[in-house]
């Protein structure tokens, strides 16, 4: 039996169990030992009077021993009913101790205060704590749900390479230098991308993949070197198709893990739409707050820093919770890191007007805002005035972090939204060029392909985002199928005929010999395990996290390695 | 509708039909075309009296192009018995033209003759046919059979890292050199063996995984650089637990692929049966060929080559087939490759005896070796007289090489057995000390702990191997869960305090603070699936394969990386 699951029914059994102490407790003739393993607690309980020879074991016992025990399964007298167990104990016959512990370096239990270095260096003891080991069964759960759901929509899962070729237009490789290929370099894969677009071509249908990917890039909060994806692939299908099908893919999930009826069909928003009315292309829709265009309100204003700017602006209730002046500073700060020249407020309060831009404002602006923004109590108005990317991307990081201060992002909540009808491109300053938003590989919307060569701005994509509680929780396209169209994309993108020879031209080429209409979609799998179990760190959901500098303070890793080995691989350290 | 599942109970439907076109044949009044999707192929009939623009659309079709046909579902004037939907024909009312398709470089079908090199180069094509697709349909459903019955058992699937540390005392690692890390290097793990005992340290209690896993070895036929493991392992558990629980794993798979009842419980043989009995400690128990002590026999014999050496033999029937005298000569050579100092042979024919040791034989050795090999009937027997060791393997690849003439290893019949009580360590001439058999986690028998200082060679191991046909399946042991017992078995490895400390310092450490007794199984998830798929070169069953040197000829890796993008991880090419 498991330390969990002893209950009334079993009183009178003679059973093992088998775990780790968590606990003892000598009071003297009787000895009570919290038994713990994977699936919970029972209390275990030595007494002298029954026999002396296993009381002595016990009383050798300490934190983190492991022991096999066997006993009577019997009623406690003083009951838990904060433990499934806590109506019985466990009367010792006999134990074995299975191995001595010596004091752990951090306490086995949720709320040890250890520090996050420690907590990695010890992380077999840190996923001795119920909340990671729960986070594991989630996560492995979830990996069921959907390989089930894949499976009877008859996907085939197949593994692609992990040693691959360098990505061409993506972000840096992880490289792997080849012993027998001299001076030549495996890459670890950013994505399957290419190969199950192959896949495609091969015929196979319905492809998925649960699989490790990764990318060398500077590690920001909650991102890893290496990465779980749920990678989808399906041929002869349009958008609606692959969204219908992932719809009912996520629906499964939350009816499966957290018991959630999520209705379908899920909204849906246009990239234009969300980065008007949000500011950004990942909407939290758990709260109502929007930007609002403020530049026929402010149309008559003879203001500097107002002219030829495009002027939007959100309003926050102030009924329970007032921004505080150092508070708004704060946040006047925050937008300037969002790239915004400044912020301007405006409190109306008890119908009493305080502002930044106070000087300006007339009563005829006030109405009008409060016509826009629908105001009926309390608010205050934040107001950003700059170029048109600036002012929404500013205003929509703003949303979410006042959202935050105001306790709107429900854990609980779930908000699912769509985001289509992306542009194709976007300029790069950096490069002096179009780049691909998506990837080159995404279908252009038909009627928009005679843009490509004139007005590559103008040129929507079939590309789609599902966005969950302002995360993007996955995206994907309908990609080309036809090799002349993806050659005049590469164009576009003003690759030259070597080069995309070079990058592409297997690609190009197996394009050629008959493929069908296909997309696909490729969801964060850890960043969906995070949104399942209430956590906002990435560490909690891997069961050996890499450190913000990619090392694991486990193992190691990375590590020196000798001469001997490098000489091997055709390379050599460059101090 | 998909092509392959059109019926006669589908008549007078009218359905769409994607696919390829397989084959057409332009009658004049009339194209038939053979449309072709992952399920199957569709009689699909274009009419020119029923539309002249679609027929005009239908002449330009030709092999691999891949359309949309939108028809009538109707009986066929002549049926085809050898597929499914030979009972009926698409009666084609519209087309689309969904990709022309070049002319493929390789025929999509199954005996094109094209040459690896081509097939691997146009995988995507390769792919096309319905074998390959049918094994990677097999591995995908035999991946599912197993995560199946895993979770039903309440095993966790967890995910350990591919960015780990070197693997001391392992083979040649796969590095990744570190960008952040200056002059530090990341491997691939060849087994996720320390971290899946790190999960039974922290309490997880049972835990698989399907897993990549690598090694850089020279690749002889049937490796590949990276390989698919199911790695197992589990908390409180002795050898019994493990074998138990496994053979019904493997009983489930035979059974849901193959249709196969496997009786319970499996066959076991010591380590030391395996290499007296059949020379090698994987025996192919499809047929009953034995090696057989033969020093009782010729003792008396005053023969160079027989003095003090271990001299067996096998016995094989000759009714049917016989052994050329050419053919001899060849396994002669056979054996000298495997170390032997020659081959020595007897011939039964009706009564009648030829031999190449014809002068040293009596009758009196004939009626004993008749005795020994219980031979009823015409039989060659084949001896070697060498130290055991080589006698032992060199004749146990022979009974393989002999079994294979004779037709014994039928690919439609399956003979499992384990092996046990492997030694624990074996002398490596090379190294000049003993070193692991399997690995130095491996828990030595109790009783044989007493020897590991002294009799190093007489220490046994709680080791198991799964062997299915001859070859090894999986393989795994009980783990050390004592961090004394563990420090004692890197002394008797010779490694120094320095090397333990460095190598596996953490390891002994996570340990120390109370460990179940653990173990685990990893199998050959590549091998399972040719097994399975009846073939003998594992790039039947892998999607994108790589060739004897490492690369894949689909995509061209490895390939070249810039000057650049190696001075960001601080390493150089040496030329």
């Amino acid at each position: 039996m498991m330390c969990g699951q002893m209950r009334k029914e079993d009183i009178g059994k003679e059973i093992t169990l088998n775990g780790w102490v968590q606990k003892e407790r000598n009071l003297g003739p009787i000895i009570f030992i919290d038994l713990r393993d994977t699936t919970g607690i029972s209390q275990v309980v030595f007494r002298k009077e029954n026999d002396e020879d296993v009381f002595k074991e016990a009383e050798k016992l300490r934190s983190e021993f492991v022991v096999a025990v066997r006993g009577i399964v019997e009623e406690r007298e003083s009951k838990n009913p904060n433990i499934e167990t806590g109506d019985v104990e466990l009367n010792v016959k006999s134990i074995e101790i299975l191995d001595e512990a010596n004091t752990p370096p951090i306490y086995i239990k949720d709320d040890d205060n250890a520090s996050e270095q420690m907590r990695l260096k010890y992380r077999y003891l840190d996923l001795r704590k119920k909340s990671l080991q729960d986070n594991l069964k989630l996560r492995a759960r979830t990996a069921a749900v959907i390989r089930d759901f894949l499976n009877s929509e008859n996907f085939i899962e197949v593994e692609t390479p992990v040693l691959t070729n360098p990505t061409p237009e993506g972000a840096r490789d992880y490289l792997v230098p080849s012993r027998v290929n001299k001076n030549s370099f495996y890459a670890l894969p950013q994505s399957p991308q290419q190969l199950k677009q192959m896949l495609m071509v091969a015929g196979m249908d319905r492809y998925y993949q649960i699989v490790k990917c990764f990318r060398d890039e500077d590690l920001r909060a909650n991102r890893q070197p290496e990465f779980t994806q749920v990678d989808i692939e399906m041929s002869f299908v349009d958008i609606e198709d692959i969204i219908a099908i992932n719809e009912r893919l996520i629906q499964r999930i939350f009816k499966e893990i957290k018991g959630i009826d999520l209705k379908l069909p899920l909204p849906r928003m246009s990239y234009n739409d969300a980065m008007s009315r949000f500011g950004v292309d990942k909407p939290d829709l758990r709260f109502a707050i929007e930007l609002k265009d403020l530049n026929e309100v402010f149309k008559d204003v003879d203001f500097d820093l107002f002219k030829d700017k495009t002027i939007k602006g959100i309003a926050v209730g102030e009924s329970e919770k007032e921004f505080s002046r150092k508070h708004i500073d704060k946040l006047t700060s925050f937008v300037k890191e969002h790239g915004a020249n400044g912020l301007f407020w405006i409190r109306i309060k008890n119908n009493e007007i305080s502002s930044s831009i106070k000087k300006f404002l007339t009563e005829e602006h006030i109405d009008k805002l409060k016509e826009i923004f629908d105001l009926k109590d309390n608010a205050l108005i934040f107001i950003v005035a700059d170029k048109k990317e600036v002012t929404e991307t500013s205003l929509g990081a703003l949303r979410n972090e006042v959202a935050e201060s105001l306790g709107l992002r429900d854990k609980n909540k779930y908000a699912l939204t769509w985001i289509v009808d992306f542009p194709m491109f976007e300029y790069s300053e950096e490069d002096g060029r179009y780049v691909s938003k998506h990837h080159p590989f995404t279908h252009p919307v038909d009627e928009d392909i005679k843009f490509l060569e004139t007005d590559p701005e103008k040129v929507r994509a079939y590309a789609y985002d599902i966005v969950i509680n302002g995360d993007e929780l996955g995206g994907g396209s309908i990609r080309i199928n036809n090799s002349e169209l993806q050659s005049k994309i590469f164009k576009a993108l003003k690759l030259t005929d070597e080069e995309i020879e070079r990058k592409f031209g297997y690609f190009i080429e197996a394009l050629s010999y008959g493929t069908p209409p296909h997309g696909g979609i490729a969801f964060g799998f850890d960043r969906l395990i995070m949104l399942l179990a209430g956590t906002n760190n990435i560490k909690d959901v891997i069961a050996f996290p890499k450190t913000q500098s990619a090392t694991c303070l486990l193992t190691g890793a990375p590590s020196k390695v000798t001469d001997d080995q490098l000489e091997e691989l055709h390379i050599k350290n460059v101090f």
